[in-house]
């Protein structure tokens, strides 16, 4: 393997923050030439201090300057336009894009433009513009490398395998916090019973969307995209270890399965050292004669309404997978603002879902256009459930 | 795909018969053009008259005479130098040998020599001379696709990816049919019990290897030529469900498995498809959610010193895989014969192991007069034992 140059967006968060022990135990294999963060810049001087980049995005203009003051000789850029800047600069190997939310969906499809490869933990980019992204990286010739475990096991365990052999794809799902409660349960449960995962320790936002399924839903759409597989042949699992990461169903019944510890770092590897499993720092122990056995249970959809309409708005297409994400984006942020119920999550994203009138074949620009428009009526609809909240 | 022409080896044992079923349900893909059998004449003729071989090879004269006057129209021969005439015929594309025991190493041989490709169903053929065999397979391009399960889940497994990349091999054992028994319960089983296998319909010797735990230290050696992986990398672990069919681990922490329905045909058809995975006929059911749970253990040695004893031979190298592997040829027959008990299989093997003391680097020839010598020894060891038993 030759030294390859590593562009991150989102790199103070989870994903982000794994990637960078990834990157800092190969200093052979991967260099961070450049990055993307939100608002920690304590974390982002660090990171300047340890990698040396050529060049940083801050969220705010406030950061940006600060760090253009302290690193003289790096390029500081903040906001959307940062963003798309850095993805710009010529010279990277490939984009990892670990932001969380549709915020790095145009920076990467920009990238994917230029024919830059993409390491993908972003779920937006490919619910929001799934069809535009993967029409471009195959006229680019852009490699979409999965980030998530889950997509990161199928794409595995492809590798060896003609796609037309490929029956189905079977996702599996840990079934989040609360996948011990019944729905009546669920009416007054906290932040911070929700934000205690039980296998995987990840940022909030998704975390939270493990506990509505919404995450699951997103991976199904996202995952039709990824492997060009229709909604009907993606099923998804409850499966409380998370030891089997996803599998594959070929033709001849064989199923093909990726295992393993929950470390994100495995992934996020994989897709940085593409198509080599090199050797993993202070890997984490897996010995499967010790975890005795693993359980696999069929997800209830009555119990899980929101992976059930994730199956819908893929169906519908369009902007119907925006609407549910947008919807979702704010309503998770609501949540976890203490604006809203966990079970108005639900009602909020079901709410946008079917009051989205608009069928036909969608550009990019009117998805985003949808996209806005749900988050603007969804803040909406929140606005009103605090005040009723307030005045109840 | 093209028509791929296959020439078949034990074609009315168990495998053999699965093969049959696989080559007629794609007569598109697959066309038998000859075959050898033991002793079961009349499914002989009706394997003539389904599939109208070119050239058929009996064990006996006196069968090959019958189905020479039977069927003028093919060429019959009969056995050891019908089977290399039979691979010594030019025209076909791949030589499935299913031939129990190691009676098929010489024709497999020949075949390699003249580079045709190997579905490699007789472990036999690797455990005595694995080193001959994947050496002339390199010189020729001579592919070895293995049959069994567990080699044919790794072998599907690695396909996409490095082979530098793998760290280890996990085997699983379904831990055969005495597996809940302890070594002081072993003392007076019948052959009955010990042929009532939890989770696969094999043939009689392989079944019986099973519960004596000889096939999974053949399938450790086998795997040690197959993959060119040390010993101290091939792990086996109890898998009571036979599900994971077996499992690699790679430098990143990553295992990549293969599960299905215990269906012998999906080996077999992917060896002689590959590398494709087609359509299967009449496919078993397989849910996971319906097994509802998954479980590994790990193995005892102490329980199982075939296993343990399998390692010893595999490292020591040169004629000691043959000398175990002949030791319980003839063991497990006299076993089935009614001549020995259950328990003396093990003495037996042990110590013919124990009594070979050759341990120069050994050529083909010497590793088969080896075998051959093992065999009248552990022979007249069973003779003073039954003498033994019939005067105690």
């Amino acid at each position: 393997m030759t030294l390859k140059k590593i562009m991150l967006m989102g790199a103070t968060g989870s994903v982000g923050t794994q990637a960078l022990d990834v990157i800092a135990a190969h200093p052979d294999l991967f260099e961070l030439v450049g990055f993307a963060y939100g608002d920690n810049i304590a974390k982002a001087r660090e990171i300047i201090e340890k990698f040396s980049p050529k060049i940083v995005v801050s969220a705010s203009d406030a950061n940006q300057v600060e760090l253009a003051q302290a690193f003289p000789e790096i390029e500081s850029l903040s906001g959307s336009d940062g963003l798309i800047e850095l993805v710009s600069v010529s010279d990277y190997d490939i984009l990892l894009n670990a932001i969380v939310g549709s915020v790095g969906l145009l920076p990467t499809l920009e990238a994917i433009k230029l024919g830059h490869d993409i390491a993908l933990a972003n779920k937006e980019t490919l619910v929001v513009a799934g069809d535009t992204i993967i029409a471009e990286a195959a006229r680019t010739g852009s490699k979409i490398l999965p980030v998530d475990s889950e997509h990161a096991a199928i794409f595995q365990v492809l590798q060896g395998v003609k796609r037309k052999d490929v029956r189905s794809l079977t996702i599996t799902a840990s079934g989040g916090s609360f996948r011990d409660k019944k729905r009546e349960e669920l009416v007054d449960v906290t932040l911070e019973s929700a934000l205690a995962h039980p296998n995987w320790s990840m940022g909030a936002k998704i975390t939270l969307d493990s506990a509505t399924m919404v995450n699951k839903g997103l991976e199904v759409i996202e995952a039709h995209h990824l492997f060009d597989m229709p909604y009907d042949d993606i099923h998804v699992v409850m499966h409380r270890e998370s030891v089997v990461h996803s599998m594959i169903t070929l033709n001849d019944g064989a199923v093909l399965a990726q295992l393993g510890a929950s470390d994100m770092r495995e992934p996020i590897q994989y897709a940085l050292a593409y198509p080599r499993h090199i050797t993993m720092q202070n890997e984490k122990d897996f010995d499967l004669t010790e975890l005795a056995s693993l359980h696999f249970e069929k997800m209830d959809l009555v119990r899980f309404p929101m992976l059930d309409l994730a199956y819908r708005v893929g169906k519908l297409g369009g902007g119907y997978p925006a609407v549910y994400n947008a919807a979702n984006e704010v309503a998770n942020r609501a949540f976890r603002d203490g604006k809203i119920s966990f079970l108005a999550i639900e009602q909020l994203i079901t709410r946008a879902v079917f009051g989205h009138m608009e069928f036909d074949g969608q550009s990019l620009q009117q998805i985003l256009a949808t996209d806005a428009k749900t988050r603007k009526k969804v803040a909406t609809w929140i606005d009103t459930l605090s005040s009723e909240k307030a005045n109840s």
